[in-house]
């Protein structure tokens, strides 16, 4: 049997079928110029429509690549020529909010930012956030199990999922859109689809929870000089300020000093200190909330763990200060630009940094690190400017990823393997782990057909 | 090859083996006098000897079911005379307790109070709390992902473990021992085993992940006439208090004034309402998590939400209110007593209710229901009774379970499906996903050895 685009125009519609320029034109990637290769883009409208799709594939040993909103970081929406790419853009709808149950039903291509707005319409907050808000879709989110601001007090992607439909390999729709915070009746099978980029099933619809909109936001920026008050810092002020602290970011001298050169990112803090924390809290009082930030503030001062504090006195202040924090692009200040994900004990932190600047400055020259993350979570980036020459990424991962491996860091916080990053894998993931990947892999799509090659070979 | 419990002997030693008397003078769970039927009590020391003991019983065909401390409540550790019951009662080493990364590596037999109480040494805190906390292990919480009473803030267990080490049926120990709040390399395998009753593969160490001491802790009842009153009285006080509460626990009528006729609980409320809810919060300012708790109540007070409320003054006051939802064993007035464990979406609960009494009411005489629960995670518990003759049992969970079909509810919020439940499993998963559970059990242990007949049959 041949594989027919005709066959897969029946299932789509005329309209659904991408093929030539129309399809060629498009970006890999939103941060890339690299152009899709691929037989087709394919944009389903239906759960059903993807179920149709997926059995006439796999009953034709059609590679399929999912593409939600294109802004991963880690090639996993890389296609061959060979492949066809299903797109999940035709479906956006936001099914239903139910705002007693707390929860909220959509198709997996409706955008980050279309949920908490409609979260946000019904008095809720969707408690995801990153800065690819715009562009990425839940279903994308959903498949990487996207991390971002607020991890310290909502969790993952994983922690807000209540249900979701999926189609297997084959086709077989499995519908599990539970819609309830509990529920132990045998396997949690979404489990399974939460973080696999796509590689054992394609996510169509999910149940996500939704949480109460704050009443109160505060904002500050602390400078320190010691990395070991980081830990102590996060430790008093997640104590008092009793379950309302939402982010607790940390930008290294390299990355603050270089992004407040920029005349629309003034300094709130002077600029000759180690390390600046962002904390954000959201709570229900705003008379309590201001105290209790001022307080544990006071406090870290007084202890002499932070240098300088200030405080945003407005949403003016809070969005400039995140804007500092969030201006990563401004980091590129040549290409090729690396950038990494990775996390570790906050303990082996300060070492495992030194060495990765060390191994880097005795390789490259010249050598420009960013560092930044989300320290509250273990979650270091860097954004690494080492020369021109593009073959020398692979010894730039060396220097960041060889010395997790000693202390059982992550060479992936949030943002997944992909293609990228699989030939480190074993960094962080022992052989028999990746053999009961395998396992699950071959157990759910044997033939191999769903996005061939993400996270490990077959 | 013929099984040997010499050769058992050899992997866990002389005492690691139960036989006879020593084996079948146990109960086989601590709230029944039934006795274990088995062939052997196993009992090893380490990862390594469960490995090899699940190694010589693949190579054999040797069924195991794992006894943790025997506190469930589906008959999930129900051995045959053909098994072998694996128990983890020699695993209960605390290995590490790390206070900078807020972590605690264990083995899967230690109990969740001595959990608890090495957080709290160490200024922490475990954030799983249940009854029977005293004898239940952290392995057996894990493997049914339990609940309690803090499910609304905290979530379930699931979400309070960063890694695991699990023996496969095989033998193969697959070390997951992550110590990150983050971590996208790969599949997150521990998902695989969180809350599959020992199905997939046998839990042995485990990294928890622990949170800061609360700084205050609040605790107040409220009395309430109305059903709908509840969702609106959550609402309000989620969002008041601002990311402190932790429990939301509401008692029925027939609940409260049964318990509080008892002269050990006197009743802080009068008894003539329909609704007790029970709420706490736990945050990091004395003062003003007081005034915040005050001011939601009187709140819902005045929109007329509730009818009375009454904080609790001090560390007895709170005993006393936890005390009358905890009195649960009160209600056994006469055996058998049927329990059940249920979650739906709020907005479907007071009709739910409702058919659910009628249904009983209706088919037997006398009959007594006792309803309780954590309503803000949707989770409600009934205690039944329905005369003194067993072979009624399944009438009565037909009234329990049937009328969740068409509502989408779980016939098990948190207490698992076990050998009990599983006959009612379509009640809340379809056939397509009972399938999948079935590809994963055939994937990791092919000849059904481990914990045979739970959840689903093969």
């Amino acid at each position: 049997m041949k594989f027919d685009l005709n066959a897969i125009r029946n299932i789509v519609g005329e309209s659904g079928v991408l093929v030539g320029t129309d399809a060629s034109s498009r970006q890999e990637q939103i941060w890339s110029s690299k152009h899709v290769d691929a037989q087709a883009i394919v944009r389903p409208r239906t759960t059903q429509e993807v179920s149709s799709l997926l059995a006439y594939c796999y009953e034709h040993n059609q590679p399929v690549v999912v593409h939600g909103g294109l802004t991963g970081m880690v090639y996993g929406a890389t296609t061959r020529s060979c492949d066809i790419a299903l797109s999940t853009e035709r479906m956006q709808s936001v099914e239903s909010v139910d705002p007693i149950n707390r929860s909220m039903t959509v198709q997996a291509g409706v955008k980050l930012q279309e949920v908490q707005e409609n979260a946000a319409v019904n008095g809720l907050m969707f408690t995801l956030d990153l800065g690819a808000r715009g562009s990425c879709t839940i279903g994308g989110n959903i498949s990487t199990n996207a991390g971002g601001n607020q991890v310290i007090r909502y969790g993952m992607t994983r922690d807000m999922i209540l249900g979701l439909e999926v189609v297997l390999a084959d086709g077989t729709m499995v519908t599990s859109m539970n819609d309830m915070i509990k529920n132990n009746a045998g396997y949690d099978l979404k489990q399974l689809f939460i973080g696999t980029e796509g590689t054992l099933g394609i996510i169509t619809r999910a149940v996500l929870r939704l949480r109460e909109q704050p009443l109160s936001s505060e904002c500050a920026m602390l400078a320190v000089n010691k990395f070991d008050h980081l830990p102590a810092i996060l430790k008093t002020i997640d104590q008092r300020l009793g379950g309302t602290l939402t982010s607790f970011e940390v930008m290294w001298h390299d990355f603050y000093s270089f992004i407040t050169e920029f005349k629309d990112h003034p300094p709130p803090l002077p600029k000759d200190f180690s390390y600046y924390v962002l904390i954000e809290a959201k709570g229900g009082n705003i008379h309590h909330d201001r105290e209790n930030v001022e307080g544990a503030l006071a406090s870290v001062v007084e202890a002499g763990l932070a240098e300088e504090v200030v405080i945003a006195q407005n949403q003016a202040q809070r969005d400039a200060f995140w804007a500092i924090r969030d201006a990563v692009e401004k980091t590129v200040i040549d290409q090729p630009m690396y950038v990494f994900d990775v996390s570790l004990k906050i303990g082996s932190m300060e070492a495992y940094v030194d060495e990765v600047k060390r191994r880097l400055q005795a390789k490259f020259e010249p050598c420009y690190v960013f560092t930044f993350g989300h320290l509250g979570d273990g979650n270091i980036h860097f954004n690494i400017h080492a020369g021109k020459d593009p073959s020398l990424k692979h010894a730039v991962d060396e220097c960041v990823y060889e010395p997790l491996r000693k202390i059982n860091g992550s060479i992936s916080a949030e943002h997944g393997i992909g293609h990228e990053k699989k030939e480190f894998l074993s960094v962080s993931r022992s052989t028999t782990e990746v053999q009961v990947m395998r396992t699950l892999k071959q157990a759910l799509d044997p033939k191999g057909i769903l996005n061939p090659g993400l996270i490990f070979d077959p």
